[in-house]
């Protein structure tokens, strides 16, 4: 294909980052890719892997240099400080892009610093595995993936439609949605079901009766994802719980709310109560199914993934 | 193999009770096989496949005629109701299981009609698929998964023996267990896990901000595994929550005492808290996965299987 960009740098070669330097150099999207990392181990790391023939550098400010589109592949707490850091080596006109999985906190964060003639254009790409570090990235990790964007009130639509050239030509596609909406959509989606997922199972190995090893020997089936998603980065975690409080705590308190009348239900022996609430569930995933195929319409259908032990794109 | 069983009865033909007369066809642990299910459809339909070259027949009665085991694959709310109709069609010496999701209250509900000089053996197969009916049984459904059986006291050991050697015939490994702890490992690894994703599934739809195609949609990942569950068959798990209601309802409290203390540290931006509980979990996941191995020693492991939408082995 054409190169959708000239000169792009990525910062951060974490899974998301090194997924995206990979892609980039197998489908020829940029002419020119300059990535880095904070950590020493994990550009040797790139250099070694040889990842999309990256040109390599030690600091951020030398790989957004005339970069055309810049890349931000840092946890969701540190994306604010690398955009401050690199301000003043960002060429005019150029775009300033992420993939954390919380947008309201990024851009609240970084949006102050980015320069007056530079555009900033948040992004968060559906896509992760339970692997992290530049080793575990993929070619084809945005294949068929969803990529939401989210630019503040004013972006120039010319930068919006550059970005989803960027991402579609790595093969995701692309939805353009609010900020705060993202967060509430992510909340649902994805946050909150893993925060349970860490939640019950640390309820059922503090439970007396029952011991660890038989809480993992008898946890095949739904129990072995939660196990799965209790074992991933908590540092990445804490950070996403704090950055999308405000929507994370509006879906846990209706939750709590739904749980306690299904306790209550199950107490007084209230059959007709959860067979209606059960029934309501299949029949509102079956509509919803049929929309979701509406809405798609041809457009191919992002493959689920498994149960993600990461959110879907902050790197550590 | 040597044929474990001379005559066995399989009473009901739904998921489990087909996979039973598949694999008891394929190795050969019983020497004659009859089988029947309340629904003329289901048993033309095992007829037409020509399961396990069993002899279907068209009464309870008949089909425990002269059978040494019986195998009753109903769903759980009804197998005393299946023991009452047949105890007298059941001949001395005969031994009764079943493959009920909950064990206590099967007892309760069974072992009264079980005749004088008739063993009972009460188990529960961990396995299952999101599909149901005689079409999705499948021959190595327990291949390397759990079987728990839960004699009540005073069982002869020689039936316990029986049930063990049927279960190992026909590929799972078998773990022996009192009735009430069984309900309460099943409560933390499945019941609770199962309806909690009804419950979360509920919430995301009838929140008001963000749109039923937007959770599809965007539900790649942990959710996915939520919505599918959502849809699974209403009647039955109501009868699985109505019937495991103390273990349930103890873990509940729990859980739901655990996700208000990480709301509050949410609230409060307590990022040390939610830092050592999500760090906490991984760790006693590690080290829950260790005695696991140490437990099972060289045992093959069961292997993992996907989110159910269905329990491990209750039939429609």
């Amino acid at each position: 294909m054409a190169h959708v960009i000239n000169k792009l740098a990525v910062i951060g070669q974490g899974l998301i980052g090194s997924s995206i330097t990979r892609a980039v150099g197998e489908y020829g999207v940029a002419r020119q890719i300059t990535v880095t990392d904070s950590s020493p181990k994990i550009r040797s790391k790139v250099i070694e892997l040889g990842l999309g023939e990256a040109k390599v550098v030690s600091t951020n400010e030398a790989a957004v240099e005339g970069a055309d589109l810049i890349v931000i592949c840092v946890p969701v707490g540190r994306i604010g400080e690398v955009v401050q850091q690199i301000a003043k080596a960002i060429k005019s006109g150029a775009i300033v892009t992420d993939v954390g999985s919380t947008k309201v906190s990024v851009i609240t964060d970084a949006a102050p610093y980015i320069p007056e003639g530079v555009h900033f254009v948040p992004a968060h790409p559906l896509a992760g595995t339970e692997r992290s570090g530049p080793e575990s990235g993929r070619t084809n990790l945005f294949q068929n993936q969803w990529c939401i964007l989210t630019p503040p009130n004013g972006t120039v639509p010319g930068a919006v439609e550059k970005v989803k050239d960027f991402w579609q030509g790595i093969g995701a596609h692309v939805e353009i949605m609010k900020p705060r909406h993202h967060d509430h959509v992510l909340a649902i989606t994805s946050h909150v079901p893993h925060l349970i997922a860490f939640t019950i199972f640390h309820t059922a190995l503090r439970h007396e009766r029952v011991t660890d090893s038989e809480v993992m020997k008898f946890s095949a089936g739904g129990f072995r994802d939660f196990t799965r998603i209790a074992s991933s980065n908590p540092t990445m975690w804490r950070d996403i719980f704090l950055s999308n409080k405000e929507a994370i705590l509006d879906v846990l308190f209706e939750l709590t709310a739904d749980i306690s009348s299904l306790s209550e239900a199950i107490r007084r022996d209230d059959g007709e109560m959860l067979f209606n609430h059960l029934s309501m569930s299949r029949l509102a995933r079956r509509k919803a199914i049929e929309k979701e195929h509406i809405s798609v319409k041809s457009k191919p259908k992002p493959k689920p993934v498994r149960m993600l032990s990461r959110p879907y794109s902050s790197d550590d």
